[in-house]
C-alpha cells in the first residue's frame, strides 16, 4: 500500500481525488490537509465521501508517514510545499500550475507572481501521461496539466508529431462550470450561467502558453493557436472543437488511424463516433473524433475537466510514479446518461 | 467468479448494470441479450462501456454457462423468461415490475395484463435489500423494487415499524428524467423538459400499490398514501419530500436516531444534513434527513433512480444471493459535483 | 402618461420592472435609483434593456416629477423611503417585505429588525391584486406580496373562502433560482445548483406568516400550513404543489369551477391542464389546476417568481392605483418553450 | 389593421409567431391553419397563448379576408401554398427554406427534392431585414432566413462588404435545442441532451449554402466557410463564435465601429460587451461583439433562434411589406435572467 496525502482538499479537485481514491486498491489515504478548513470531518466537507467518513482534515502536514502527496491548491501554494515534501522523500503530483513551465520567467509572465522554488522547475515532469510516461515513472515531481491543455493536446499532439497539421489551430472549447472552481462568482451564479454559453478568456487564457509549449516540444515547432474557451451549462466535461490547418500534403482521412495508433497502448483514449460529455464524466477517459465540415477537418476531444483533466490523470501519474500500471483503480466506465 | 447475464441490455437500466459491473471484482459478464438490438458490439450501444468493449449483444440467451441473470426488460417480458431461467438453475434479479406483487390479480389491476407465470409469484422476494436481506440470501428470484418505492420506503419503513407515523403520508417526489427511460416523448423532449417541473402520475401511479403493500407488511397496516411524482430537469436522482402524519404520542425528535439505528448495519443508508442528488448519482447510496417545517416533521430521501433505485440495488441483491457481502463492488463514493 | 421611478434598480426585481416597463404604453420611466450602482448607464447594468439604453442610474431620488415609485430594495430599505415619498404625494408599490404585515411586532418577529415607519403600516394595502383590487385602487401605498405567497394564495384563497378546505395545508414549493436574488452563494453556484433539488427554509420560511395572515383574512381563520420550498434547476418560475385537507362535506370535483368563478374577471388566472413554468415566464399569468392523487385532491399553481410573483404584479397594482385597467401593458402571452 | 393568417401553426415557429402577434398593435390574427391539428382550440395547442384563447385552428385556408400569411411549415409545404396565396393577393413571409435559393437546381441539391414552384423563386426576397429592407418593402414574397445564417450573416456581412475579411471563416455555432423543432428524437431526449454539447451537421449542414450565397452577394465573392453547429443544453438562443481570416491590410480594431455603422439605423443590432443568450430570448435583438484571442480577431453573434432567427424577423419583414416601421410591435427588451 502507498500512503498518500492530499493537500488542498476542500476544493473540487481535492474532493475528486478523495472520491477517486475510494476506487483505488493500493493507495491508502493517510492525511487530508486543508488550510482553510482544518479539523473538519470529511463527512461534513464532502458528504458524498462515504468511505472516508471517519477521517478529518488537518491544517498542515505533520510527521505522518507519507509516500506521495497530491497538491490541489490554488496557484502559488504548491511552490511553498514542494521543497519540504521532496526533502522528506515524498513524491508529489501537483494539480496546480506552479510547475508546468520550466522557466521562472514564463511563470511570472503568465501567473503574475515570482516563483519561490525555481530550483525544482527543471526537474518537474509534465504529467500528460500518454506523452510523458517514461519520464513520469522516474519522477519525484509531476506537474499535472491543466484541463483545457489535456483535452486539446491529446487530440493535436499525434497529428503535429506526424507532420499532418500546422498553425493556426483554432480551439473552440466548451467547459462545464465545475472548471471554474468552488468559488462563487456572478458568471457561475445559476440564474446567469444556466441560460447562456459564456465565452471568456480573451485576449489570452493562462492555458494557452502551456499548450504552445507542449506542442512545440512534441512537434518541434509550436503552431499558432487561437483559443476561445466558453462556459456551457453543464457541470462536468470539456469539449474541444479544433480546427487545425492541414500541413501541405496532409491526408485528413488518415488522421483517425494516426490517433488510434498513437494511443494503441492506452486504455483511456478512444477514437471515433461523436463523443458525449457524459461518457467521460467521473473518469480518466478521453474521446477523440475526426470529422469533416465544409471540406475541412475538425477534431473533437472530450474529457471530464475534473477527471482526465485533473484528479484522475493525477492518480494515473501517481500509479506510474509508484511502479504500478497506469490504469490501476481507474479502469471503470463512465455514465451513459 | 459468478457468470452473469444481462437481458434487456439496451435500455438505461441495462446500461447501468453493465456500467456497474465494470467495478465488480467477482461478477463476470458472460452474455448480453438485447432482443431489439441483437448482434451489436457493446461499444456501439454504449460507447461509455469501455471495459466491455469487446463484447457484443445476442438476440437470445443460448446455452452459455450462467449463474445469475439480471432482467432489465419492459413490463411483461420477464414473466416469459423467468420460468426457463429458474429451470436451468439460473438465479434471477428482475428489475421490472413482473414479480413485485404476490398476486396475479393485483398485477392485472396495476399493469393491465394477465400474468403468464403466476406459479413463481409467491416465491419472488421483494428486493428492498435493507429490509429483506435474509430472504434475499436464499432466494432464487428477487423482484427489484421500483425507484420511487425504494426512496420512499427507506425513509418511511423504520418509522412505521416503530409506530411513530400513520397515514395519510404525502409523498411529493422529484425525479430526474432518466427515470422516464430511453424512449423519447414530448414530456422528455429537451425544450419542454428543461424549463419546467412536470407533475404527473395522477390520479394513481403504478408505484403506489407497491409502496402500500410493503408498508403494510412492515408496519402491520398500510397507511393511506398521497403520491405525486414530478419530473425535474436533472438527469439522475430522486428526492422524495415526505409529510407523514405523526402517530399519537410520536416523538419526531427521535426519528433521526430511529433511522440511524435501522440502518446501522448498512454502508449505504445515511442520515442527516440536507441531501443532494449529486451525492447519490451513480451509486447505491441513500441519504435521509428529518427536518421540521411549520412544526410538522418532514422526511427527505435521496437516491439515484438508476442506482439504488435500480441497477445498483440489483447488484447488491445479487451479491447476497451468491453468498457475498452486499457491498461488494459497490462501496465507492458518489460525485460531490 | 404616469411618471414612474424605480428605486433599487440593480437587482433582478428592479431589472424586471424596467423590462416590463418597455411594454407599457402609459408609464414613463423618469428616474432609476441605485444606491449601490449610481451613475451607471442602464445599458451597462442591464444590456437587455435596449429601449432604456439612454438612461443612467442616480444614487438618490431628487426633485424629479414622479407620480409613482416602485421600490425593489432589500428588506429594511423601503421603510426609510416611504414616508418621504408619500409626503411628496408619490404613490408607492413596495416589492419588499417592509409593509406586508400590519403590525410592527410581527415585522420584528419575522424579519428580526425594528420597523422604522410603523405609522404607515396600517395604511398599506396587500397587493394580491385579484383579492384586494378595490383597496388597491384607492391606495397610496401597496405592499406587493412575496413570490411564494402569490402562487399559494391564488390557489388556496377561493377554496378557503368557500369553506371547502381546512388545515393542515401542505405546500411543497419548487422555485427557480432567480428567486434567490442576484447575490452569489454556494447554494446557487451553478455546479451545485444544476444537479440537485434543494429543500430549504425549514424550520420556518419568512413567507409562512404572510400566507397565514392572508388566509386568515380571506377565510376567517388561518389554517395550519406546512411549507417546504425547494430550489430547482430552472431560472424562472414557481410551482406550488398543494395538499389541503378537505373540509367536512367538501366536494373537490367542484373546485375547478370554484377557482374559475373566483377569477372569472381576471385575464391572468387560468384553470386547467397541467401547468408548465415556461407558460408563465416573463408574464403576469398564473396557472391553476386541481387533480386527484390517491383519492386526495391536489392543487397546482404556477407563476413566474419575477413576474406575477414580483414585478408584473407590481405593475398590475400600479395600473389600478393610477386609475387604469389592471392589464394595461401586461396582456401578452408567455413562452411555450 | 392587417389581417394575418398563420399556416403551420402547431410547431415551435408557428407558436412563436402567434405569441409575438400578442404584442403587435396592428396585425390581427384572422386564421390559424394546422393541417396536422385542425379544429383545435388554440388554448389546447398553446396554453401560453392566452390572448388568442378564443381561436381555433382550421385544416386549410378558406376564403377569409387575409392580407398577409406567415408560413411556418416543414420544407416542401410552402411551395404548394405560395402560388395560390399570391394569386389571391396575399403577401407571404415563408419561414421555411423553400424560397431561400433563387435556383431550383440549388434547392434540389440542398434539400433533395424537386421544387414545385420554380416560377416564384426569382421573385422571392431574402428576408435578412437589415440587409434587404428596400427590396422587402416592395416584396410580395419574402423568404425568411434560417436561424444560423441570420446570426452568422449579421456579424460577417459588414466586414466582408468592407473588405476586412476573407475566407476561410470558421463558424463554431452553439444552438439551444428548440432549434431542432418540436419532433422528438434521441438527440433531444432530455437525459441525453442535458449533459452534453452535441456537435452535428458534419460534413455539410443545409444552412451552409445559404450563408455562402448571401455572403457572395454582399461581398462580391463568397469566402470558404467551415461551419460546425452544436446543440447546447439551453432551450432558446444561438451563439456563433466566428473566426474569420483578416484580409491583407485589415484593421480588426476598427471592426466594432464598422459593425456599429452598418447597423446605426437598426434598433435591433447591438455591438459590444460579451453577449448572453438570455438578452435575446423572445426578442428580435442581435448582440455582436469583436474580441481578440491569441492575437486573432473573433466575432461573437447572439440571437434567439425562434426570435430574430425566425418568428420575430418574420414580423419585422411583414411590417416593412405592409408599409409599417420595422420595429412595430417588436421594440421590447429581452430577459436579463
Amino acid at each position: 500500500m502507498v500512503q498518500v496525502a492530499v493537500l488542498g482538499a476542500s476544493g473540487y479537485l481535492g474532493g475528486e481525488i478523495l472520491r477517486l481514491l475510494s476506487f483505488h486498491p493500493e493507495f491508502e489515504l493517510t492525511v487530508i490537509v486543508s488550510k482553510s478548513q482544518p479539523g473538519r470531518p470529511v463527512r461534513e466537507l464532502f458528504p458524498n465521501l462515504v468511505p472516508d467518513a471517519g477521517l478529518s482534515t488537518v491544517g498542515a502536514l505533520g510527521d505522518e508517514p507519507v509516500d506521495l502527496a497530491f497538491l490541489a491548491q490554488p496557484a502559488g501554494e504548491a511552490m511553498k510545499e514542494v521543497p519540504k515534501l521532496l526533502e522528506r522523500g515524498i513524491k508529489v503530483v501537483d494539480l496546480g500550475p506552479d510547475y508546468r513551465h520550466p522557466s521562472a520567467e514564463t511563470y511570472r509572465a503568465v501567473y503574475g507572481r515570482t516563483h519561490e522554488d525555481p530550483a525544482h522547475l527543471a526537474e518537474a515532469v509534465y504529467g500528460l501521461t500518454e506523452w510523458y510516461s517514461d519520464r513520469i515513472r522516474s519522477a519525484r515531481l509531476v506537474a499535472n496539466p491543466g484541463c483545457y491543455p489535456t483535452a486539446a493536446l491529446l487530440g493535436l499532439a499525434p497529428l503535429l508529431k506526424a507532420g499532418e497539421i500546422t498553425g493556426p489551430v483554432i480551439i473552440d472549447a466548451k467547459s462545464g462550470t465545475s472548471g471554474a472552481g468552488q468559488g462563487t462568482s456572478p458568471t457561475t451564479h445559476h440564474p446567469e450561467a444556466a441560460l447562456t454559453v459564456h465565452p471568456y478568456g480573451t485576449p489570452s487564457h493562462r492555458h494557452l502558453p502551456e499548450m504552445e509549449r507542449i506542442l512545440g516540444e512534441v512537434g518541434g515547432r509550436a503552431p499558432a493557436i487561437v483559443f476561445v474557451p466558453h462556459l456551457v451549462p453543464v457541470v462536468r466535461g470539456i469539449l474541444c472543437t479544433m480546427y487545425p490547418t492541414p500541413a501541405p500534403g496532409a491526408d485528413p482521412a488518415a488522421w483517425p488511424r494516426i490517433l488510434e495508433e498513437a494511443y494503441a497502448g492506452s486504455p483511456f483514449v478512444h477514437v471515433g463516433g461523436t463523443p458525449r460529455l457524459a461518457w467521460a464524466q467521473g473518469t480518466n477517459h478521453c474521446y477523440l473524433s475526426v470529422q469533416s465540415a465544409g471540406g475541412a477537418p475538425v477534431i473533437f476531444s472530450v474529457i471530464d475537466n475534473l477527471g482526465k483533466g485533473g484528479a484522475a490523470q493525477a492518480i494515473q501519474n501517481a500509479n506510474l510514479m509508484t511502479g504500478r500500471p497506469g490504469d490501476l483503480g481507474l479502469r471503470f466506465a463512465g455514465f451513459g446518461v
